[in-house]
């Protein structure tokens, strides 16, 4: 059986191009095979994926009702506090809502967390235990 | 500026063992970094980690609420239609809701979604424009 990964992340929006702004603003870069209804961005070895919310509710039979926590989050790892630091006030400037500012985690790391314009939970963390590969993806050991 | 990432997508689950196995049933891999509050599953170039859905809101300090749509989806996408079935019917067999049936879609593709032990959508598709590199990622055009 072929591995099985995640190719793409789809965040649903109220906004596109408020949040295609916002994204942009963090140094992510829409590929041309965006269209008006839909953003790909590229960074690092994974696309995020912005979509209307309704559109994205329909598109998968789900009821879209409001919602407060998502239970989902999406992590970028910093190799510094100090790059945490600057990850959060960067985001913050773009519009971005400060949820937890950052700070030690009883894990033994610095995280933060932010929402973008739609709600959508970013954590900015430190770990000194995780490893980067030359890609800059984590290497998690087996 | 250094090109932003996703390095890690965290579920928040209500059974940490039975998504575990959920996961691991579809082909994923525990890391030993896993421990019994958090699971890091590797496939391909991303983590995806499971986590208890209280405690990752308690985490990024949001309010637990209940939803419908949680307004994010994954997609891992497959290089032909057949690969689109099978993995939607190993994904029923471990265990997952089946939500939209294997069908062609607007865009030209072919989709499905099923919802994993806790809700989470996942998208299977098969998009006939996409073409991936030499480590399985999207190999999305500038």
């Amino acid at each position: 059986m072929k591995a099985p990964q995640i190719h793409i992340v789809t965040l649903g929006v109220n906004d596109l191009s408020r949040a295609r702004r916002f994204y942009e603003a963090l140094g992510w870069k829409a590929s041309s095979t965006s269209n008006e209804n839909i953003v790909f961005l590229k960074g690092g070895s994974g696309v995020l994926a912005l979509y209307g919310r309704t559109a994205l509710a329909e598109d998968a039979l789900a009821e879209d009702l409001p919602n407060g926590f998502s239970g989902v989050t999406l992590a970028r790892n910093a190799r510094s506090k100090a790059e945490v630091d600057a990850w959060f006030a960067e985001a913050l400037a773009a519009g971005a809502r400060a949820v937890k500012p950052p700070q030690e985690a009883f894990w033994g790391g610095y995280s933060s967390y932010i929402a973008d314009p739609d709600g959508h939970l970013w954590e900015f963390a430190f770990n000194p235990y995780f490893v980067f590969d030359d890609h800059g993806n984590l290497a998690l050991p087996d």
